[in-house]
């Protein structure tokens, strides 16, 4: 087993609340995170695939090929949008680092046909990020 | 002539248009940055001071106190925020890289006491960045 | 299972010695690390936490939160300190990498009260870091 | 158990193409990293020991130590060298990152005497890195 | 007056030697940087454009379409390439990074048709590179 | 004219204060920077070289021989010391990241003998850093 990793960048607005919440607790548990008109991040994520490398390529997977479907699936559908309002596969979801990363998971799994899913590592800022490996996580997509 | 540097993060949100210009324009030259509902950024700012260190401290400006500057009179404002509805100072302006990094300096012109403010470098990306010194620049402010 | 992780960084001298050493067995062993005044880094502290994200809020933990835990128990304690003198849980420990990183993990351990303490990766420099996730290893506390 | 890692980099040249296929077979699947006269990298060479800190030093292994096992090992024989032609250990291999990743560990795998390899990660640019962790891999030498 | 700078990449190999010297020479001067097969870096390039913000877009000159420039003038032509066999505008030149800096920006001087080109700065490593503004500077075209 | 810059690192401690003011007074104005014991930093030494490439070798300066100077005339001096008792040219000197810079300047000056010296940086931090041309500074050396 080898593991190999691409990284790729996107810019995004958010702004997290719960939409069952009261005002006052959304300002309450997501701070400066709840300012209504949203703020953003340069997102980095990193996409690590298993495998076994082809022994007529030396690849696992192509990196160059592994690029092309992270821009297809989801660098086209979130770069220089808004998560909460652009974006379907993100509706209704509070869009923390750890649900984006989960919801990201969920749409490579079935899309990588060398080598196996195995990390989604997303970074928000240089100083904070998450990290998934596909167990079950459950994730409330709240009514919109 | 020494030249002491901070840099500082924030998080924004922003979009840019001109409100002047047909939906048709504003999308053919903003592009994917026109984006209605807005996008994000990590930004990074550097602030160069320049100046002979004080003898008795070997400070040209004490790092700590500009970054106290940089907090109060900046970050505090634009961190967490939408940059074209959340921030006083960019009411109007369309807040592209460059037209941000002028405010800037002229916001912390008046602000640094000891020293001289010489240089103004903006991060939108790790890619894109904008430098200013303090040259006269006309900016137009949008009716708001 | 999620993980979130948060880095931090703090500046600090340090000197490596074992007191029960003769002088030229610490300058054989240590060489330029047993520098008598000491010598320092910029450390970079990266605390990952893992736990299932809360549905109500898509965090595992707030990672401002994790942030002022790190500060509380960590930063204020160890940054411009010389990590040898200055820092009450580190006395009597011989200061490197390894074991500062077991030594914090022992402080934060009982600290995190949303999701678990998964990992501590601490970087001395670019270039060298430890990982530990808390399995059990003996440090001797030299009489101090 | 604990993780050091000591990161090293080194500037090469490379070519990827499999000489049992035909000129358009590897001009398809190689693409650009199949250019005749090859081209490069800096890579970075991340080595991970495990192990319990030495209780006398406090070290998993002398990082200085390791750093030099990896310029003796690794480093002298394929900085600034092009990796088909100039490295008698990679000779016959399709130099992938994925390729000179497990090779590497076999190479240092003897070598470690302090501690176990645990890891090895290699970076061919910011973007994209191999893992290897030691689990069987077969990579095919073609003649030469 | 403003300056916008754009980053961008490319992978290459090179070797370094003047043809008119003895081998013994070649070896003497470039040193490892002489192998005869070549060796190879990720380079990054920031070309840096001066002028006044277009009042109309706030844009020095738009950075999507600096970038566009760059990848068509510059990077389509090296990336992934050999710089001594297989760049048309390097046939001839010790590819130094002094040299190459040069050359790259004698090619862009005609193209930034906003703005006004400024400096172009490349790195050969993370810890070497080159600047330029376009001053004159002679530099010897060996018969290819 | 062209620039060629090296990085380099060093990792050293150093307290901050002066040795004419009362305790409190260094308390006050150097705060956590005059921790009696030290504290430390990973600097990052980036000096810069001006001059026209010599046309035989397309070099302004041979960057490895660059370095070979910055090593044997800086980093062996300073790299795993304490800057306020171990360093002879910084004796008796308050060592802010300034006086450090214009020092290493005065001792870099006479050794470069292809080119000229251009600008020294150097960082204390990743968020603070120097810069440093030569124009005339006064720095006082008190008495040790």
């Amino acid at each position: 087993m080898l593991y190999v990793t691409r990284k790729i960048q996107f810019s995004a607005a958010h702004r997290l609340f719960n939409p069952t919440f009261s005002e006052e607790d959304n300002e309450r548990i997501f701070d400066k995170c709840n300012n209504i008109n949203g703020h953003g991040h340069n997102y980095t994520l990193e996409v690590t695939v298993a495998g076994n490398p082809n022994p007529d390529t030396g690849y696992v997977i192509d990196l160059k090929k592994l690029k092309k479907i992270l821009e297809e699936e989801v660098i086209e559908k979130v770069d220089h949008k808004h998560l909460n309002y652009d974006v379907d596969f993100l509706k209704g979801i509070i869009p923390t680092v750890e649900n984006i990363t989960v919801i990201i998971w969920r749409i490579l799994e079935g899309k990588i046909d060398e080598g196996t899913l195995h990390k989604i590592r997303l970074f928000e800022s240089e100083t904070s990020y998450a990290e998934y490996c596909g167990e079950p996580v459950d994730i409330i997509v709240f009514p919109h």
